[in-house]
């Protein structure tokens, strides 16, 4: 069978996109690994599968998975491309569209440049809800961690629905910094479940650089949750206002937050590369 | 504009191919490297156009750039891919194709099961045309190499219009070897313009296991001319026959040499993984 499909990416966080709604489509594991490989199939981050709504409160439900074949949450990079891509392929009209994904309902807004508005849920500071061990029991907020040989660093432990360490940096974050700091605070025993660790330089406020060294996975070219967990972090420490934008690896994202028990709000471009046809085995 | 292209590799080593014949291609340095980007666009090793002639003796002339933009010369994998994708799009019906490619004029066979045979050249052995350096005058042939720390390995310079160095190895080529040998022979001060390292594995006198250490590049999925400076070492050194097949990291390929002043023949796949449209800015 010839499946058509979309090649995508937000700021550089790449997609391979699969119309499931006009088209009949089957993945298994196996299917999503070949067609992951960078050099052997058609090279993704993620595989986005965009099938009809299960319940009447949404226009879609969409699957993601990873290279490896594992079915995983929704991303904020992915969600973009959703939006823009049920638009072009036109799946919907609406600039306002509902989807279920396994993460839960999402509301996505595209906006009126093509930019897509994704609210990617409200941030919690609880100590244990990010999750995060204290040395000492201790309030939400910047925390002090040691490291091996003596040193310690202060950093802000945030769930937005993942974990995060954000550490406010004076300098524009350097390779060197990364590697030092990103993978032992990445798996630090006081990060149970381990953490996305993001290294924040504040420009004025409304803007910084930022750079996330990911769970599991290392520095990326834009991590979304991150960008997000970066903002709550700097107003905390109020050295931002409500409505910022942060310089990441892979181009420049739009977040806005109002405060405690609210959502955050992430505004950034989803680029259309090429399109193709691919044959699937029967 | 809007320019249609073909995704293609030979055993991983995997091309952009576009049919310059039907469709008015002109490509920049940055067009190529933008389409050459993994994330942000197609992503490959290589970018293939096939052009009209530019004499009669031809059917096709070929190009090839690398994901930085640089035109390099002809590579086994691609005239493998360029083969099939001619016959494919329906340009040639032959079965033997003559083409121009900058590194010169090549025959190429397709043969009935879509395996695509091709004229790697004559090797060369002096040691002035590897170019190889010898410690004290010599013949072509084995070669001893001294390494830091008073080691010294054995090895047999190939020129197949680039440098080689092979080295037969008892068990199948660890990571370990790799990661010691590769980096300290390719740029070995007996290799002027640097090489191709080879480690090969004979396990019977027609079939091998080889990696290749590339120059400037690191291990690569599948070294077409590291396969025939492989088949070339091991015949003269006895041990294996005129028609064998090699393991690579990236799948089968199978070479034959009669002897010297005979080119030697390269017999391999090339896969098509999906075809696309992408647009080229005016």
């Amino acid at each position: 069978m010839r499946i058509r499909f979309s090649k995508m990416h937000g700021l550089g966080n790449d997609f391979m996109v699969i119309d499931g709604v006009t088209q009949d489509i089957t993945l298994t594991r196996e299917q999503v690994r070949a067609w992951g490989d960078r050099h052997f199939g058609v090279g993704f981050d993620q595989l986005l599968l965009v099938q009809p709504p299960e319940s009447p409160d949404v226009a879609f439900r969409y699957r993601i998975y990873n290279a490896d074949g594992d079915e995983v949450e929704q991303c904020g990079n992915g969600a973009r491309c959703f939006a823009a891509f049920v638009r072009r392929q036109g799946l919907t009209a609406n600039s306002v569209i509902p989807v279920q994904t396994s993460g839960g309902r999402l509301e996505l807004t595209v906006l009126a440049d093509g930019q897509v508005r994704v609210n990617m849920g409200v941030p919690r500071l609880a100590l244990d809800e990010v999750p995060f061990r204290a040395s000492a029991p201790g309030q939400a907020g910047r925390q002090t961690v040691a490291l091996a040989g003596g040193r310690t660093v202060t950093l802000t432990p945030v769930s937005m629905g993942n974990p995060h360490g954000v550490l406010l940096v004076d300098e524009p974050p350097s390779d060197e910094l990364l590697a030092d700091l990103g993978p032992q605070l990445e798996q630090h025993e006081a990060f149970p479940a381990r953490a996305n660790i993001g290294f924040l330089q504040v420009l004025d406020a409304s803007s910084g650089r930022l750079r996330v060294y990911e769970r599991g996975v290392g520095e990326t070219l834009a991590c979304g949750s991150g960008a997000c967990a970066a903002l709550v972090a700097a107003r905390l420490h109020g050295v931002m206002g409500a409505t910022v934008t942060l310089h990441l690896n892979g181009g420049d994202i739009g977040l806005s937050w109002a405060g405690a028990g609210e959502p955050v709000y992430m505004t950034g471009p989803a680029t259309f590369v090429y399109d193709g046809e691919i044959n699937q085995e029967a």
